[in-house]
């Protein structure tokens, strides 16, 4: 039963079975064919709208404000760290993966004093060893960990790790990148100063947007923290929370495009109702992957439902270039791996996809499977 | 023969008569209802593309390199700063207005010595004062310019500076940003390190993307200089010029409606093609306006053609904000004053602007001083 159809999104592109970028809605896109002036009254309510109706995502309406920083999520979590740490502060960061070492490396760079809590890119860090540490290093003043560690999808017990920290009187700071708008993150039941997050991840906007959920009274604090101008929140929140404006040139078409992805997002459910698709889409590629043979890299109980790590087949026949082009030849673009524990590509299960998308995927894989040769039931 | 109609431009919106956001052709909108993968071929060659192909507007192909730097153009000066500017470094910072104030205030929070030499918003740097400085202090090794600042609309002497700079035995530094594509900038002649600009100016893409053109022999000097990750340029390079990629998600959108934005540009004619359609569209509004009255800040021999500054007028019938008001109503955005030295407006010429749109502008502003009762000739 070989199909020679090839998948396409609404607007003719393949799919993006990746962590962002990542398909987006015709509608998202096509609010961008427009110009707006950054001091046009239609442009600073859309710019309030989204500012004002992001800390909802936390439940942080009362305690929470929204400040942008245009640029990828990095440059958000950069302006965080870099902002919220004062410089004789001392971060104890979390690492499972790429985006827990870029933080260290971001601090390092900065100026910033750290020590690194690393577990294998598998595996959760350890509540016990956080507690020593703290309990060990009064100096340090804030612990920064990843929600869902999109190097292996794994998603970290952050109500956990915050409960900890705050026991112990520092402050936590959150990268929810790939997780923000899918995995429930409630600021009434878990403390922390500051979450980062983008515009292109589950919100499902296009990329070019980062933002910083702070806690209002956290934010007051960091006047002077920041050891750059454009990188510095209290700065570019005062400059909005006062002017309604951007202190530079707004990315305009990426925000107005952003709004709508919040529409959207709020049309679906909020976090229920697109966590639970995403989770869907997890479900759907996790079963059939498994009936083709395919494992994956995480227990279920630790696997988000962000993008999925499958080992690499060991049949000497599956080769993953091959692999990789004859999906994209069929309209699906997967992601390769970035682990150093295991041999791997990842699959993603955010952004425009449906169940029927991820049905179809799994057929596809079948198909190719077969055109190579590869009998991965008994091989795996 | 007063008018009824509502200017618009080819999406319907209103012309923005201001230096960026400006307005931007529908082709360079459109091409952005898409999603690429940032590992797509496509988008590779995009950027590739884009990234090879702006040197040629400084003819600079064989010496220079670009890096982009995601974000406003603010951004991209920063980069350029923190980059350039080893941490024992000193920079004699020229200004004339609130852009090399930026310059200034960047450096003195990212910790890199300065000094500053300011003369009024109306008037460029004296060379005298620049050469006196320079000689005094020989720790300064680094001069910023700002080509066109902005403010005023001044044309400020960069090929003069440049000059004394390099003869002094120091390294130049330019924030071309509104100038960048529509003035002349040799860099066969003038002699520089670096120029900053961005996607949302006279290239007339849509904001979101800055960029510097780096001399290869001087970036290769500066790693390690910089204090931040995200705007290390000597890091971006090295990971774009190794893998083709962005060292973090890129604004796949902002880069290819940019991408589609330079071929305009080059079909207009590069820099002399789309400097003599601004160099008339200044004309146009300068004779216009003083035809009605109005006062230009800057004479002939210092306005560049990007933007004007019209001092405000004297007749007690005219109010900003209404006249500002109507002129919206009547489909044109133009942009206040920033001055100190003056009580002014200012119009920018820059954009998807032609002809015709200024001309009928001036029209509308007939009718507008008409209708608030504003006689100009003699007032003013
Ligand atoms: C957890 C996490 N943090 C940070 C980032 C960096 O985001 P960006 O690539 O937009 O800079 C990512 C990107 O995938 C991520 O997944
Ligand atoms: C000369 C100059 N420098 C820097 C900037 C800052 O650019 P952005 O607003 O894109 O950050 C501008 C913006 O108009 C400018 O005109």
């Amino acid at each position: 039963m070989a199909s020679a159809s090839i998948a396409r999104s609404e607007t003719g592109d393949p799919l993006l079975l990746t962590p962002g970028p990542l398909t987006t809605s015709k509608s998202v896109k096509e609010v961008m064919v427009h110009d707006w002036g950054s001091r046009d009254a239609a442009f600073i309510a859309i710019n309030k709208a989204v500012l004002e109706g992001l800390p909802k995502i936390i439940h942080g309406e009362a305690e929470f404000v929204t400040v942008p920083m245009q640029g990828s999520g990095t440059f958000a979590v950069e302006a965080m760290l870099t902002t919220f740490v004062p410089r004789s502060g001392k971060v104890l960061v979390l690492v499972n993966g790429a985006y827990g070492l870029r933080a260290k490396k971001i601090l390092d760079v900065a100026g910033r004093a750290n020590i690194v809590h690393e577990t294998a890119e598998d595996t959760p860090p350890d509540l016990v060893e956080i507690e020593r540490l703290l309990s060990a290093d009064p100096a340090i003043t804030h612990v920064f960990a990843v929600h869902c560690e999109t190097t292996s999808g794994i998603r970290n017990p952050v109500e956990a790790v915050a409960a900890l920290t705050a026991r112990l009187g520092r402050r936590l700071l959150i990268d929810a990148m790939s997780a923000f708008g899918a995995l429930e993150l409630d600021a009434r039941e878990v403390a922390f100063d500051a979450v980062a997050a983008s515009s292109n991840k589950c919100i499902q906007g296009v990329p070019g947007l980062g933002f910083v959920l702070a806690r209002k009274t956290a934010l007051a604090e960091t006047k002077g923290n920041a050891t750059t101008l454009v990188l510095d929140l209290h700065d570019q929140h005062q400059a909005i929370s006062t002017t309604g404006q951007y202190r530079f040139t707004p990315p305009i078409h990426v925000i107005v495009a952003f709004h709508e992805a919040l529409k959207e997002f709020w049309a679906e459910g909020g976090v229920a109702g697109r966590g639970e698709r995403y989770a869907d889409n997890a479900r759907i590629l996790i079963d059939g992957m498994r009936a083709l043979g395919f494992e994956t890299l995480l227990p279920e109980a630790r696997q988000a439902p962000i993008i999925v790590t499958f080992h690499m087949p060991k049949d000497p026949a599956f080769a993953f270039q091959r692999f990789y082009d004859a999906l994209k030849d069929r309209g699906y673009v997967i992601y390769p791996g970035k682990l150093t524990v295991a041999d791997s590509f990842r699959i993603g299960c955010i952004g425009d996809l449906y169940a029927k998308d991820m049905k179809a995927f799994v057929g596809v894989v079948a198909e190719v499977l077969k055109d190579m040769g590869v009998g991965l039931k008994s091989a795996a």
